[in-house]
């Protein structure tokens, strides 16, 4: 994976906490990781496909989920429900639909997202694919942003 | 999601499990899933995407995720590691792959396959998407096949 696919991710991400979370995320690093990119308690993970196949991945604190849910639902969350599913995996899926369409070259479409909870979960890629990893800090907790994207199209040339 | 969707991934998976691990998982059950499908410490996710949206999760115990990759890897596996992984990814992969060949009026393309690992974690859908849930057995070991998939077609008329 190319370290320029990661950027429209990061400025979807930042666009849509903004707008929906009332937060700007401040990223902390960017490294390529070798399995072991950390994870939080509850992770939205939301498939790629189309002339890349890939999976994005944002992972958030319990804190940081609750407050995104209060203030996307106008709500008061304080236990990891299905409304913390529905925001966290909106989150995801919105980042990805902004990605893909700065990606279009790649006619990327997504899949639903689904919501992975559980205290000390890896999310694992293929081995012979490399995701970069970014963390972010927001004032409401640590938050990870995963991207792994394999180009289908034919080689020039070939 | 219509229920009979689920039928091309139970016939794919009894096919990739009779081919690739030598065993032939038996159903025992479905069910519509109120968000709280058995999920065991390993599990495969892989994303769909085109004229319908979803993911279809393959969840496995330990000793049936070694066995498989043990089998398929032609290896001795005895912790999970990249190899298991790989593996899990790729039958989730074959699954899927084979799944949607039968469902072409959708023009499905799978994402990259993940891996997630952790005791007693939960793999959870949107609330709007009943996804159905397979349980299986198998000499190996429990197995869960779970998918989840929205139409995007526009309806009839429409």
């Amino acid at each position: 994976m190319r370290v320029e696919y990661i950027q429209p991710f990061i400025s979807s991400l930042q666009n849509a906490f903004q707008m929906m979370v009332g937060c700007t995320p401040q990223r902390c690093g960017l490294r390529l990781c070798d399995g072991q990119c950390p994870t939080h308690e509850i992770s939205g993970v939301i498939g790629l496909s189309g002339r890349a196949a890939g999976m994005a991945i944002l992972s958030f604190s319990p804190e940081l989920a609750l407050r995104a849910t209060s203030v996307m639902l106008m709500c008061e969350a304080t236990e990891v429900d299905s409304d913390v599913v529905d925001a966290v995996g909106e989150l995801a899926n919105m980042v990805a639909g902004a990605a893909k369409a700065e990606l279009e070259e790649y006619e990327l479409s997504v899949s639903l997202p689904n919501v992975v909870i559980g205290r000390g979960h890896q999310i694992r890629f293929p081995s012979n694919v490399t995701p970069i990893c970014i963390p972010f800090e927001t004032e409401f907790g640590p938050l990870t942003l995963e991207v792994g994207l394999t180009d289908l199209r034919a080689p020039v040339g070939a």
